[in-house]
């Protein structure tokens, strides 16, 4: 009896997967809901052993939206963002990688979605989504100076409804054979640079 | 010093100010967090006072969510909704009165949009706004068959999308002088019917 178990409890307690098991939990339950006994039962550990394989319930939240924040900060960073060419393609180009990023990690960025800044943690978490649609506000900025984007939207509103109809993906969407993440960013780009009117 | 308070009190704890002040406090803490404790201090009155003031924590939340489907169930019955015209014109026509109801009734929509079918309260609820995106899935999927909606884009996509757009409005909006519902809701159906490239 005692290999087989040993392999699976192996298996299901590196790191990634217990941060795997905790996002799910966070995400169902609430961060501020989920007790480290909630944590214990999901993992399949008992209660006294569930700081053998979890650092703490804050420092889990904390991995979990490094997840999420580094994947937008690489956007950020990438160098497709900061050429030359023309804004409206540099921001079609980011919008289309934050629908890559929320799909490729849709519970991580689901967590950062909720996050009200309830502890420092979130706090710091908040000031790094703010960098990323302070990013894209700067590109919809330069799209509307350079004359590429309709100039009777404020380009604030447009700035909040983009990244808006983004994030609102997290709440319906789940992977699927045919549900690409290239497919879904080609729909939300279609509506939202060129529209849905024929 | 008896009169005032009085008046006081009662100006506070009408049916209507209670569940105002019941579904602040549930989009605050989460309507699972909230105990009829944290209603008696919101509301002011001492903990063996609540029950006088409030029908109970499930009827609060059955009128909030109430208070935010009526909105949306006079759209689907709108004769504007059923009538002749192009689909395309309905369907513009249904998102902009989404848009001010989200506006109007701000709080309501919000604890809506939150709504997870915990209770059987929450599962009709969740019924309820099935019944509304099934209203503009059917308008998406008339107006592309009008031929007046883009055919490069599944019309069950265009439903999410566009419902998604005016939901995350609820995660940045607070009134203020000069950010009119209309307005909002021009920009909104400008980017996602006519595009917001030049």
């Amino acid at each position: 009896m005692s290999p087989p178990t040993t392999r699976r409890r192996r298996r299901a307690h590196d790191p990634e997967s217990v941060l795997a098991t905790a996002v799910g939990v966070f995400n169902e339950r609430g961060y501020d809901g989920t007790s480290m006994e909630d944590l214990a039962r999901a993992l399949g550990v008992t209660k006294s052993a569930i700081y053998h394989h979890v650092p703490g319930k804050e420092q889990l939240l904390a991995r979990a939206l490094e997840r999420a924040l580094d994947g937008l900060s690489a956007v950020v960073g990438d160098e497709r963002a900061a050429s030359g060419g023309p804004a409206i393609e540099r921001l079609e180009w980011a919008v289309r990688q934050s629908v890559h990023i929320l799909v490729d990690r849709l519970p991580y960025v689901t967590l950062l979605l909720r996050v009200r800044g309830n502890s420092r943690t979130e706090q710091a978490a908040l000031e790094r989504r703010r960098e990323f649609e302070g990013f894209i506000s700067r590109l919809v900025k330069e799209a509307a100076a350079e004359g590429s984007i309709r100039p009777d939207v404020d380009p604030a509103l447009v700035t909040r409804l983009l990244s808006g109809t983004v994030s609102s993906i997290t709440e319906w969407y789940r992977p699927a054979p045919g549900a690409s993440a290239d497919d879904l960013a080609d729909a939300l780009l279609k509506m939202t640079f060129s529209g849905l009117r024929v």
